[in-house]
């Protein structure tokens, strides 16, 4: 898969325009309620563990936010774990977004502070006991029990200095910390 | 985007092997250490907001499992958040992770219990304060505040017993409650 670098933009530091950025920042200061942000998907069931999402517009910015196109994703499970591997596991998606969500804390926060970056890699690991999702042990939990991050960054910067900029992943919080989760379900 | 639905299989329940899943489980309640699983994602950042990763092996089932090929999915920003909008981001691959999910932790355990399912369709929204992620206020978190999951669920089953069902779900025990995140992070 071939994978290119987006353009260079004026003002920007590791690819983050630091004027919009900044922009960005006084704006929210000045009037908080352009800090609310709503995501969403939807997503429909396939047969067995497929089922595939849609994910498009969202609100932000004091705004509904069109997208052009709408991104798609399957989910299956592999064969050990009764599917098709048509797709990566939903377990396996959150890894996806927490190494993501960390990269980009990074990228956006360096450049906030003039730090620049000159690679990010990162190599993560989910540990799971199936006894949880099975419901064969009450005390075992259903999802992950850990997981580890190892993160490698080409920077000038001091490597505590970084892991404190990761620090403010969103995805890293919803992880690591409780949410409240609503879930209805409608029969038909 | 097309979606086929998989062959069918013998024996099978919401297109769950009823058979391969009662062998899974009675072979985990003989030798519990078959339980334990390790997922796993790499992660390359690629500039600005924008990252890809790559899922392949796994542990599980007493044995490293190789895939053929892997799954890579890229992440980006839009944007109003200073990216490209060249893949979903972060926060949303984490709504189709939860919805992935529930739907499959629902068609399996229902299958589990010969409840038939005819079909499954979910919304999620996702409501986040951007001076979380931006530093400005300390007590606002960073990640998402508040999910909500509207499940439409095809089934002679009572919505209650559904709900029930969605609750063995990994992903929504990741996100409802606290887990330790290690993060490290290496300069060169």
């Amino acid at each position: 898969m071939t994978q290119q670098m987006p353009p260079l933009k004026k003002y920007a530091i590791n690819g983050v325009d630091i004027n919009a950025l900044t922009k960005t920042i006084n704006a929210i200061k000045c009037e908080p309620a352009l800090s609310a942000f709503q995501f969403r998907a939807r997503n429909t069931w396939l047969g067995g563990g497929l089922n595939h999402s849609t994910i498009q517009g969202f609100f932000g910015a004091g705004q509904e936010q069109a997208r052009p196109a709408s991104f798609t994703f399957k989910a299956d499970e592999p064969p050990v774990l009764l599917g098709d591997d048509r797709g990566a596991n939903p377990v396996e998606f959150v890894l996806h977004a927490l190494a993501a969500c960390l990269t980009t804390s990074i990228a956006y926060h360096a450049a906030a502070r003039g730090i620049e970056i000159g690679s990010i890699s990162s190599e993560l690991e989910g540990d799971l006991d199936l006894r949880g999702f099975l419901g064969l042990a009450d005390d075992v939990r259903k999802g992950y029990h850990h997981v580890r991050v190892k993160m490698h960054v080409a920077s000038n910067a001091p490597a505590d200095q970084l892991a404190n900029l990761a620090k403010f992943s969103p995805v890293s919080d919803i992880v690591s910390n409780s949410l409240p989760v609503e879930i209805v379900v409608e029969t038909h």
